[in-house]
């Protein structure tokens, strides 16, 4: 059981888990470490019993649950304050849609005590902060908990159990392949959708054509995710950079082999190949990962 | 005044054109010619007053207005048919996404009586067939005329009307400019769609790793897309090819500079290129080219 819980870190997924926590009496006590004053001043409109806190060291001991929910760019300094103040019974635990800090940052001496269990909710959108938060972000998404060799496993069922109040579905996996799987369903989508808006606006420039007027015939698709935070993106590509190259080399063979197809008026191949794309809908569709109706029901 | 209307080839944007012409009386007389038997049957369940027909013969010398809405491998054969058949008073049109074809078959000897203006209204979605379409499917949209050096601006004038009646608003260019904006804003991110579902895929098959389930994380967006109907894609791409080649190699060099600039960790030009996403896509959302909520309001 979960009484007490800290949250560092309260943007986005931070105040999710905080209104969740709240609205299905998860835990008894949570308390929030928050270094943006914009943020702190956002937080005062959720209604609950939390509390804000900066006293790391008085805190950190009596919790049993503390999750960092910062950039990760800020997690090394984090834990190495953690590091000192962690007790045998607290498990630590993180939201971070890269794994390789995790790994490299656990590799090194830490604390004997420490129970680091990494997590991955499969929630974030294109906006970020806590006014945009909401406690049924996690409601039926994947999470996704890292399992190692020196994961505890009594602390990843209570981990388990804990996110599964939230409303997650959860799925168990290793770090490597955690990164491999997402540098393709998630860090290459992103990589691609900003590369096309960067392409869409050098276009517009040399051309002087206004494109975006005539965005609707798809190109603005990508521009949503391209819309995402960028320190949090920036993080990622640095952190699953070699995850990501690969398969970059991969989309630029395909893509290669698809403008070859076209200029030679492949038909067969090309025919295969569209209608292969379909099946894939019609799968994520079925695996409830996608809402069914044309153009995501937004028109 | 357009009293007599043929449409011919009544799938989405067909069958669209008809229901917004009956609801909101645009003309006295619809006639449709439609070749697929599943798409006459599903025709049926269309209320009002339309004719099915494959006189083209006797239909075409009265109408006011013929629109091809079929795809753009047929359009060849459809012309010369036409050809045969046209007064001086029918404006001819159609629906298509690439203008190549329009180009071509202009050029080649054709009656001089033919008054064919090319349309291309920005409604399309992964959907296709006629029990999609909508008799609002062409409010607020953007639907672009062609005008080149023979076109009659009387009859210009005459199809501008038309489609603003059904809600579209209009904006005229030539055929070269508008394969260059649309290789961009439309055929280049459906090709990005397909190759990433492509890759995707193939990865899966490699590496035995169930992706879909994860789609969410991203994939899933361009999944959408990468459903559309594969004989109108495959009619684009080889359509408008040699532009379509040109974006995909502007598309690799900045993919390939995006890879460099995560490899060596370039900080400020890695933020500032997610940064500067952002802002097109707040243009597109201030243009009502897209929803403002996020996710596109489907979660």
């Amino acid at each position: 059981m979960i009484n007490n819980l800290l949250i560092i870190g309260c943007g986005l997924i931070g105040s999710s888990i905080l209104r969740a926590c709240l609205k299905k009496k998860v835990t008894k006590n949570i308390f929030v470490n928050e270094k943006s004053k914009l943020n702190l001043k956002k937080l005062k409109s959720i209604k609950g019993k939390f509390k804000v806190t900066n006293d790391l060291k008085s805190i950190v001991p009596r919790m049993d649950l503390v999750i960092i929910c910062t950039h990760l760019s800020e997690y090394e300094k984090i834990i190495y304050k953690l590091n000192k103040l962690v007790t045998k019974k607290i498990i630590l635990t993180d939201v971070s849609s890269s794994k390789k800090n995790f790994i490299e940052i656990s590799k090194r001496k830490l604390n004997k005590n420490i129970s680091w269990i990494s997590s991955h909710p499969i929630s974030g959108s294109e906006v970020s902060g806590p006014e945009h938060g909401s406690g049924s972000l996690f409601k039926n998404k994947w999470c996704i908990l890292i399992k190692n060799n020196n994961t505890n496993n009594e602390n990843l069922k209570k981990l388990s159990i804990f996110w599964k109040k939230l409303g997650a579905k959860i799925m168990i996996m290793n770090a490597k392949k955690h990164d491999m799987i997402f540098s393709l369903t998630s860090h290459l989508p992103h990589l691609i959708a900003y590369n096309l808006i960067k392409t869409a606006t050098d276009f517009e420039q040399k051309k002087k054509y206004n494109l975006i007027n005539f965005s609707a015939g798809g190109l603005r698709d990508f521009s949503r995710i391209a819309a995402s935070n960028e320190i949090m993106w920036r993080d990622i590509f640095f952190s699953n950079s070699e995850n990501i190259s690969k398969v970059i080399d991969l989309f630029i063979k395909n893509l290669n082999s698809f403008k070859k197809d076209i200029i030679k008026k492949n038909n067969k191949t090309i025919i295969k190949k569209l209608q292969d794309s379909k099946k894939v809908r019609e799968k994520i569709i079925r695996l409830k990962q996608d809402i069914n109706k044309p153009d995501f029901g937004r028109n």
